[in-house]
């Protein structure tokens, strides 16, 4: 059997997956902070376009068509199918019986190093055709700036990026990138914006995502233009499930199938990404496929966050959703993986989490590097921070597996590359 | 047809293709700068293991096997065969005609991010079948010690790199990438060598190339390990023949094959490794496939270089190389590309621009920005700056072909990714 394996573009996904009619329970809407009742689809399209509202609240459709131009876009200008790769060298290394395996899903190959342009060139494609001449949004560590910046490269559309201060101080390569694709980025708080003036007044001059947040949204609001969020919310899962429908056609075809399926948790798109598909077999075919989240031991949204309404920003602009979440005043530490420190979870993941679906569990800062050691020299790939926490958890349950004599077919999703994360590498 | 052509891991050459005995003469020797004699096989071999100094003085064998150890680690460890792709989206842009085509191999898919792990591995595992246990070698902006850092740590071997000071500080990522493998990285000059305390002394702290391989061959010697180097040789150009083989099978297998074959020149390794092959078919079916070597307009070691002896490093300690060379003293200022600095050139390259059996050509540093923008935004990869000059000159060729109305099919190497030399594109 080769390491690698490929898809034809023929077998790309016609549809999106849409979770929301297959969970167990009805998703509770999102709540006017101000006027305590659900926000209605004007209040919210002021910040998003059309499509992507009736997306977000899509509860009968299972799946989504994906329209032809695109459809288009993946295979054109993302190169997908991306390759699912049997990690044959880590296996060898681990000394794994041949009934343990292990498949990654290499999300790292796109063009900003991540699976976000999945989304990104979605919420582009569907925001021009309404006429939607430009995007603001914020960005932490880059990736999803960056991605966004891409994807309006694509449609000739202006994106703004307001991209914390200390990030932006500590990756100028991010910067750079973003520049190469035409965005404008802003080091928030900036004094472009009443919210950022402010905050720079206050002395508070390093930045958060939550000022960031609220810089782009009033941005948006002022300037005519959309909002763009790159996680959390449900079209952004519903874009990302392309990840894991593609991998169960690759794995298949090697007429294979996972016991488990694991990804990183942050907001939690690349976990929805990669593991919704796999709960539609479990649901319509009982594959008793167990699907895990790994977060940060620092940052425990999903295992010891409280599910319940609160603020998707610390400064509590946002509508309040349901979720797990740590309280939006919640101040990780500064650990290996920027892109993971988020207070709240996906609202469709949390029901899932609340229902038993699937579990979470975490891996310490301590790990990070040498697990990432650990993959580069025997996958010869450097994954990004993020994406170790979903190395880390595959390889202590592939040991367990290894130490019960059980049998265990590990699927993760290499969301990212660690070649623009080298400093965080080094700093540690 | 789909845009990227895989390859089987079946197709994968099961030799390398050796040019000397297909070149119209037979190359001139080595010289030993002190007696004026050709270097013997024993002054060879203090630097060199055995029997890549066979390989590079083999004047009879057009093919010589891969040994099946060393083809699994292609196959398994550099996950070759790499992908061909059909530039579609770059053809869209420049408004291309259906007969003027572009493809491109990526070797920026390695684990380093370029084509130098390809003879790092071959090397690494030639050497260990010997006993050596480790090598020293030197680097400028990195790219080169970090793969033999990776083909060391394959075979535990150690890896002691000698890093040119100014890149040392100016590219801390590289060096972070090394140490993940495992070496040993010194800023040179550093105070571990005679010659390095020397220049120290002198107050030449930046350092330079020169004194960098000073530093390494002094090393080598000293420790009994061997010295490696990434470019120019006979061996190192033979091992990257996979290049052009595997896209000679993949061209085959979409019924196409080019009319120019383009590589950006520093030393020569990466042309030489897309363009022999080709070169091989031009002398044996009469393919008429032009040849491009495209080097820095401030570098013009083919385009105004003199063929004659010259010293392989500043410092005038390695063996007289016959080759096109600018002169052991030839300073070039910075530009975008650092790897392709080099006064001199790969003595087999020289033999066939001196024969008329290929053409080189320049681009100027004002093009590399605007070409990399254009090539990131319609193919979604961020080039190195060096693979940038081989992007220009194709780009200038389909230009070229349309306006005149010719038919072109122009296969380029893209040689590495640019994600480790942001700095530089933000710097310029």
């Amino acid at each position: 059997m080769p390491r690698t394996i490929h898809l034809d573009e023929n077998e790309f996904p016609k549809s999106f997956y849409n979770i929301l009619p297959d969970l167990p329970e009805k998703m509770a809407p999102y709540i006017d902070p101000k006027t305590k009742e659900p926000a209605t689809p004007q209040q919210m399209s002021v910040l998003f376009p059309i499509e992507l509202l009736k997306q977000e609240t899509n509860f009968e459709d299972r799946y989504i068509p994906i329209p032809s131009e695109l459809r288009e876009i993946y295979l054109e200008r993302l190169d997908r199918p991306r390759p699912l790769v049997r990690a044959t060298n880590l296996e060898k290394h681990l000394k794994l019986p041949s009934d343990v395996k292990i498949y990654y899903k290499r999300e790292d190959l796109s063009v900003c190093g991540s699976h976000k342009p999945n989304t990104a060139v979605a919420q582009a494609y569907y925001a021009q055709k309404e006429g939607v001449t430009g995007f603001a949004t914020e960005t932490g560590a880059g990736q999803w700036g960056s991605s966004l910046a891409y994807a309006g490269s694509l449609f000739g559309m202006d994106v703004e990026v307001f991209m914390v201060r200390c990030s932006y101080e500590q990756k100028p390569y991010r910067k750079v990138m973003m520049n190469l694709f035409g965005a404008d980025v802003k080091a928030s708080p900036s004094d472009t914006t009443n919210v950022g003036r402010k905050f720079l007044a206050e002395g508070k001059s390093t930045g958060s995502l939550g000022i960031a947040i609220a810089e782009a949204i009033e941005r948006a609001v002022v300037t005519g233009k959309k909002y763009s969020l790159g996680s959390v919310l449900n079209f952004v899962c519903l874009h990302q499930t392309i990840i894991g429908q593609e991998s169960i056609k690759q794995m298949q075809s090697v007429d294979d199938m996972p016991t488990h399926v694991v990804g990183c948790f942050g907001g939690g798109s690349n976990f929805a990404g990669i593991a919704f598909p796999f709960y539609e077999l479990n649901k319509t075919k009982n594959a008793g496929i167990k699907l895990v989240a790994v977060e940060p031991e620092t940052v425990p949204s999903l295992t010891k966050g409280k599910f319940e309404y609160d603020h998707g920003d610390s400064a509590g602009l946002t509508p309040l959703i349901k979720m797990y979440t740590l309280g939006k005043d919640f101040m990780p530490p500064s650990i290996y993986a920027g892109g993971l420190r988020y207070h709240g979870a996906a609202p469709s993941v949390s029901l899932m989490l609340q229902n038993g679906l699937m579990s979470a569990s975490t891996v310490g800062d301590s790990q990070i590097a040498s697990t990432a050691e650990l993959f580069a020299k025997t996958e010869g790939i450097i994954p990004a921070p993020e994406s170790t926490h979903a190395i880390a958890e595959t390889v202590r349950l592939a040991q367990e597996a290894k130490k019960n004599g059980e049998a265990a077919t590990i699927l993760f999703n290499l969301s990212g590359h660690g070649l623009m994360d080298m400093a965080a590498y080094e700093k540690h």
